[in-house]
């Protein structure tokens, strides 16, 4: 009985096509001898396309994506400062149309310091975190505006919305987590200043935690959770936050787990109303392009992500064991590809 | 010819008093044989206050504390989850109350790797930057509400104000610091989401960049920038920034730098119409108040940026250069007022 899975491809601008090709290829290798079939399709989405026809994602597009059951993105994003793309906001445009759209809530960000990565800290410990972002509101609604646009006088307002159906989805995913990894949860805001959202953020968790005693819970601080992430990054289990405070510390939690491009992300649907989408956490990197000098790693354990979600466990596990294994091993620099070749060669000893 | 400064002094909670007392003490035998003399007033405000009286900052609070020069502040707050403590806002009401009521628009947090210093980075590198973070404006205005609170459909909204001028006048006062500075100006923000606040931004600093031609200025996004400030931290000399963004960014360079322990910080109205405040970037640690645990050397440092704000550089740098030869030779631990006195010792020698 085989089964067979529809899979949008959007390699995207920049690095994105050749990240995304090692991914496709270790998705390829993991199910050979399975019986999953991927249906691809693939999306010619991002800066290029846009200066192309103008369109950064029709609703011919986003109907086309939706009628998959996951996607996989390499990057997005153009020449930053080309001034063609004055105008075109590709990220709000494209990727958060399609976090937003598809109704992406839990944006989960795995960081685990493997052993033999590059990092920045004298004395890391034993770092394996997740974080679980919320994915659709806070600052990232775009209810934003602007008046006296380019005058002395000009006021530019930027209003965070946040509801208690959304918040309460996002930690109930996130406390479901917990009880699966270490029992640990951190909230992260700024309750002491962002009153509104923050007291709301404060209560759910309280109410949410009654139902799991078995799941010790403690809040920080945005600004001290980044101290903490530097200085002692082995307290944290699973950390709940907001969309833009999961930005931030998302990307410094990649920073100290090895860089940019080791961190995988998923932006989940966990209804399976809409098809999930994984991606890389690093951007489009304009500047390498082409040269075979980007890192897939952080694609290809998007692509475990993506297995975990399909319900594939054991050939998620599979991939994040050869990526394991190969950046215990790693030395020299290699191209794109022979990075993806070393990871299929692991998965496939 | 002898000048009187007059000086609020607000002790505060937690280990407050512990690090101003040595901060008085460094500050009384820095100007010994100058002829500035310190008429102080101490003014008990903070959470014990509130305890006390029901008051966090009353109308005659604030206009006997502006009638100083200047204010040194330990820090406010009462122990987290005090259920006394439930409906004050000790941060809001005080300490957010005093900046926006005496227009700090510059918060000026000098970030420095003394040589010595502890530090989380395998290889920090030299560093030396100044984050100039607004401090009247962003998501920090109290502009939010929320309505069906504690219910299932609670909805809670926060607006960040931003007005071209209130950005204009602090991105000028940290081009200026540029140029006095190793000419090198970084804006961060998150333009990509926040496009009307960050748009602004971006706009300001290219124009005033315009005045400044020797100024080399760049752009970061908050969440690429705090990988930056554990990668290369080196890179930066001024950062400019938005309230929030400028929050999360000095507690993680101070871990960087040292540890908070260290870092100091100005809350400056530049155009002298109301006192400007010094404090360290801690908090008020009530687990280890009253112990003479407390590293009073952020509110000593804090005094450096009081005494070249109040026109005594001679005097600042002479603090400075003490509390540099004090990190340089520390081992062992010691008492709040040990250090102190250590600290005074290097003045003196
Ligand atoms: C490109 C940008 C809009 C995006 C975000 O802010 O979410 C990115 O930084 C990320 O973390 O995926
Ligand atoms: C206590 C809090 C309101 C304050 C802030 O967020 O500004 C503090 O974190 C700081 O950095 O001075």
């Amino acid at each position: 009985m085989s089964r067979v899975v529809k899979l949008a491809v959007i390699p995207g601008d920049g690095i994105g096509p050749e990240v995304v090709a090692e991914a496709e290829k270790v998705l390829d290798a993991v199910t050979a001898e399975s019986d999953v079939t991927f249906e691809k399709t693939r999306f010619s989405l991002g800066a290029a396309r846009y200066l192309e026809t103008g369109d950064t994602l029709t609703d011919e597009d986003l109907a086309a994506i939706s009628a998959n059951d996951a996607i996989i993105l390499g990057a997005v994003g153009g020449t930053p400062g080309d001034p063609r793309l004055k105008n075109a906001n590709i990220e709000r445009g494209l990727l958060l149309k399609l976090r937003f759209t598809l109704d992406h809530y839990v944006n989960l960000r795995p960081s685990k310091l493997y052993s033999g990565a590059p990092g920045p800290l004298a004395a890391p410990g034993d770092v394996d975190f997740v974080v679980v972002r919320e994915g659709t509101e806070g600052p990232y609604v775009g209810n934003g505006g602007a008046i006296r646009v380019g005058t002395p006088h000009e006021i530019a307002n930027e209003t965070s919305v946040n509801t208690a159906y959304g918040v309460e989805r996002v930690v109930r995913y996130a406390f479901a987590l917990a009880e699966r990894r270490r029992q640990k949860l951190t909230l992260v805001h700024k309750t002491n200043v962002l009153v509104h959202s923050g007291g709301m953020w404060q209560r759910i968790v309280n109410e949410v935690a009654q139902e799991h005693p078995d799941v010790a819970v403690d809040y920080l601080h945005v600004d001290a959770a980044t101290i903490f992430l530097v200085t002692n990054p082995s307290r944290f289990d699973v950390i709940v936050t907001d969309n833009l405070f999961g930005d931030i510390l998302t990307d410094l939690a990649g920073a100290v787990t090895g860089g940019i491009g080791l961190a995988a992300s998923g932006n989940i649907n966990p209804d399976g109303t809409f098809p999930s989408m994984f991606e890389p956490v690093h951007g489009s990197a304009p500047d390498i392009a082409g040269q075979q000098k980007a890192d897939p790693t952080a694609a290809i354990l998007s692509i475990a992500l993506l297995l975990d979600h399909l319900g594939l466990p054991e050939e998620s596990i599979r991939v994040t064991r050869a990526v394991e294994a190969d950046i215990a091993a790693r030395d020299g620099s290699r191209t794109t590809s022979q990075t993806g070749d070393a990871i299929i060669a692991r998965l496939q000893a």
